[in-house]
């Protein structure tokens, strides 16, 4: 049976400021990205992140960013390879905390927005993240684009990788991704969840360019950050299981143990 | 044989800007509270703290604070219990994961500044602050005032209290000290050192009032943000070791095991 | 005829976050209290909360804060009043270069949250505020509850004073108001309409003990931050209107000319 | 006689950070480049350095950087111009508050850090720059590299332009220079000091990679980060009198107005 994990950023809510719709989105997802504070999340939105994941089973990821609140972590920032390893194991260790106080691991981690995009494309940021990773626990399952140098190296170093493709988002031929710092735009949840459906059968994706192209998707993500997410979320749901695709959580889908 | 533990805040720099004499201090410690980003210290200087601790055989704490770099955590806010207690799990964890990444534990936990002194007045914050070492390891020792709030929960909780007396401060008759938002003002070191060894060996301090106390210093913070500190600490050394008091890791001090 | 400002906090979405309903709410009031960074607000926003004022002909105010965006600038901070100068000049000169690009002028400032009630009874912050207030624009406009400090030392300062009542908040005999860290909790938009009604025309209100008290509404605000207010709003313009009530710019409310 | 300008980044002190040794260098600069809170300085610092600067009839300059105090400024950031121009308007104006408070001027706008070398390479950041500064005050002077987007882009839209040469860093043949993140590396002042005279009076350079290249040198800068940096005022100052070459305010050097 062909498996699946969905993915959702979480706890991205700051202060008084609300978004997305956490305790729903719960309900249809396998992992949690949790805001570590960085790009959005304080430490109360981080506690109560934790239960509500815990309340539902979700696994539990970091969800590291440069440090950015005022541009949510979409913003390109020249940080050395250092302050990204300090950046990673920082939030990390924040969320690792509130995840033991509830007897919970941290399964994933997957960096956020800018930091993600750039350590797709750049060996000494990939490394950088991959080694605060195995400093703190190489069981870690790192979240990355198909072709990345995020998932080469960490296959390299023996680090769980998970192939990650996007519901909501545009790919290219290469398996990496269309970055807005609008959002997405849902057009029709059930042409998403269509597409998601044949990235996760087939392993193909028409891209943003027109092409058919090859893609792994072991884990999927939907954006949480806007009003229809959860009807996305819910189509993409149906659609799986009408088509027999079992959405498990990542060790699952991977095959590898706790 | 009297024993004493020695320690200074450490990692107080931030970014470009330097603070203290974190090398020099190391040499004279046996515990370090280290800054973990919310009133000082960032992320990389976090690291290079903890490594500097572990190369002189100096024990780990968390030194969490109020959020406010621009005030060093020294002014008094307004935050409720369930605040202080994800703020002190945040920087905590922050500091936790740089620690095992040295293959180091947590040795304890000193809030910093205004929410020290604010926490040993209030119960409320001293029991936000001890649920959530609790939460974390009810093996951490806890810094306190004689006679705090902290020092009285902690000691319900089954929490370890180490009582703290200050190098560098005045005390006042009830085992409290006067805080400063100017730093120290570091005179005589001799007479400082002289007063340090009287109360861990006599147990009795004269107040900022001139009246003679008892004080039980388990613990004895040493400032390390002026120039004269590392003199200080040297002095105090010196007379500790002229007096036959052993300078000792806090759990050897309290008597209990790692 | 008897006249009253309308009063709103503008200009609180930060980043990605939204918050109120800033445009909706322009078309009810007089004056627009613009959030300036600390507490909520980033420069993009208030171009943009600028720009709408200018377009609904609202009076732009400074609402300067405690630097605290993750407490909404609701808690306490025991600041000096050197440094509470410092940050209604910075605050306030950010949002006259947005004013001054669009043309316009500073009309008012009101102090936001914690810094407004602590100013409210402590003569030194009060002071601090005020002189920073005359050291920029002596006709700038401040708000400040009935019997405060502020109103006081701003009378005897020549500082225009504007005595604010509140349409969502519960008053005390003294003229002052309960502070909530959870925002309006608003029931029947009428009797919050009629409250303010009886304030403007007969200076009295029941207080949240019962008492009937007298106070003078000059200016009333209304806070944004609920889906209601808008409601809320539009039940007051009408109450006042049906009482002949003339909303009115507070320059025009206190007779003194620009 | 040939006239230039000396300018120095000042009031980067945070908090309870102190940075350079403001007070001496305005003993021999005439212009100061006013960090404005965002990657260093806080509104006490600002005040305090605008004090100084008015005491020594130093020229007051808006040094507007990207929000990023732990990266100091120094860390290049994708913002939009939108962004951008918002950013270099606020912190103008925070500034332009405390100048007027002391009845002085804003007289020239420098970009800091990352913000002013990404800005004289890219003409749509330059541009957003220079529509904060001619929407604010299009006599404002702002400096720029010789050749790049903002010196260009400046004088299209008739903004006085003062182009600049550093005393502390590296030039390239285009008149751009080699930005660190360490600050500058000063090996010797009387060789420092000789190559401004020569800027200065020649027009030439010899450049990081040998080459003999022609500068135009209206304003020089001097890094004030550095213990050694006050004694490369002073032999600056020194050779360019020996040079009978006058140190004067920007306007004067450039023979515009105020």
């Amino acid at each position: 049976m062909i498996k699946v994990d969905l993915n959702c950023d979480m706890g991205e809510s700051f202060g008084m400021y609300k978004l997305g719709n956490d305790e729903e989105m719960m309900q249809y997802i396998t992992s949690a990205n949790i805001a570590c504070g960085f790009h959005a999340g304080d430490p109360h939105v981080m506690r109560r992140t934790t239960e509500l994941a815990k309340r539902y089973g979700v696994g539990i990821g970091a969800h590291p960013a440069f440090p950015d609140v005022i541009g949510f972590g979409r913003r390109y920032m020249k940080c050395t390879p250092g302050e990204i390893k300090d950046y990673v194991t920082y939030q990390t260790g924040a969320l690792r905390e509130f995840a033991a106080a509830n007897g919970l691991r941290i399964q994933h981690c997957k960096p956020h927005g800018a930091l993600y995009m750039m350590a797709m494309d750049d060996e000494q940021l990939a490394r950088a993240i991959l080694e605060a990773i195995a400093d703190m626990d190489s069981q870690t399952v790192v979240f990355a684009l198909n072709n990345s140098a995020v998932a080469e190296i960490g296959k390299q170093m023996g680090i769980p990788v998970a192939l990650e493709a996007y519901s909501d988002r545009e790919h290219t031929a290469t398996g990496s991704i269309v970055l807005t710092r609008t959002g997405p735009s849902i057009q029709d949840y059930r042409d998403m969840a269509e597409r998601v459906v044949r990235m996760v059968k087939e392993g193909r994706v028409v891209t943003h360019t027109g092409e058919d192209a090859s893609i792994i998707a072991q884990t999927v993500c939907i954006h949480g950050d806007t009003p229809g997410a959860t009807e996305l979320a819910k189509a993409i749901v149906e659609a799986l299981k009408q088509n027999e695709i079992k959405i498990a959580p990542i060790r699952e889908v991977l095959g590898v143990g706790c």
